[in-house]
């Protein structure tokens, strides 16, 4: 069985979407954010301390999009998946990484030094830098978007790994911010039923094992 | 013909080092630091403005952990990629993603907050922050490092990507604080002759090129 340790919101929703896009069975364990100060008995199972962590057997996995990566390769066939013989294949590469390391890093400094420090710590100009460091790389980067764009010709993973960036800026009250092109894909993206079901999932986990959501608002 | 867009020392040196152990036929284009600013006529290449840029007849990527992935992968067959078959398969995804996502983005705000801002722009607790975080991270990421360690069971893409980290963290004067496990782990790698070999291309193109090196030591 498929084991995915998940705060809601957090990068952990990756791999919760790609587990519902796929139709695969899993448990979902929920934790408060941050793990390593609200569940420390969390950090015998995962020393990093960071959300998420996937069991899946003897595997165990920390990076949101390498885990949907291995989802759709490992536990497929998936179209969610591009193998390498695919001419798609380096664009879903490069979109799997792109989401993460040029999208959502920065956004956790924009919630860092606006919100989550204690306020004598808060750093308003390294909120803005990486404010505006984000919104330009999802303006160029998402530059050439037209009415049917996925990253990588059809809908795969590398949308999962992009889309959860743009549903971290929505909740960080960028969204206003977004391009059109930009807001059409994450339109797109979010009116999917495997979304809407993962959303389901992670609301009625919380409700079930009593744990509050993150609040991203906070601060 | 593939054509690496190349800074000295940046995380373009991940796709070098890769294209050196494979023995693959690449030209290397080498910019000053930071392409942004010094060689503005590189955003025509590649908007974001960001190293890498790898070309490949049609293929364009700018993720250095990705670019590694589709080398091994698409210009193989090569041990540097382990299958989705492979038992060492969801190490060698997490250990491109770790690489990157979690232990080179946050030494590029130690970099930016300590050396490249102007003075009156510099934040010391950023820097520390996020020096604390990576070298956290590197120990506990790399915890269970024995003698003969690889993130995947033998030497693959993903030792590649975490070992420009550790290159990073060399140049930006941290090694110092590497677990013993860490700094054999380092060693081990940078002692290779394909590393040797991607050390020497680089400085080889940046004096016919007549470009300067990056000064990571700056400020």
């Amino acid at each position: 069985m498929i084991v995915l340790h998940h705060c809601s919101d957090a990068r952990s929703f990756r791999p919760l979407w790609t587990l519902e896009e796929m139709g695969l069975p899993y448990a979902l364990r929920m934790l408060p954010f941050p793990p390593r100060a609200a569940a420390p008995d969390y950090l015998a199972l995962n020393p990093l301390g960071t959300i998420p962590l996937l069991e899946d057997g003897e595997v165990r996995m920390t990076e949101s999009a390498a885990i949907c990566h291995y989802l759709v390769s490992r536990h497929g066939p998936s179209s969610l998946a591009v193998a390498p013989e695919e001419p798609g294949y380096a664009a879903f590469l490069n979109g799997l990484h792109f989401g993460e390391a040029t999208l959502t890093f920065p956004q956790t400094l924009v919630l860092r030094y606006r919100r989550l420090e204690p306020p004598e710590r808060r750093l308003p100009q390294v909120a803005e830098d990486y404010e505006r460091w984000f919104l330009s790389r999802l303006r160029k980067g998402l530059g050439r978007l037209e009415g049917g764009f996925y990253a990588a010709g059809r809908f795969t993973a590398a949308d999962i790994s992009i889309g959860y960036a743009l549903l971290l800026a929505t909740k960080l009250g960028m969204a206003a911010q977004f391009t059109p092109e930009a807001a059409a894909y994450w339109e797109r993206l979010s009116r999917r039923p495997g979304y809407q079901r993962a959303r389901d999932a992670q609301q009625a986990a919380l409700v079930a094992q009593g744990v509050p959501p993150t609040d991203l608002k906070a601060g």
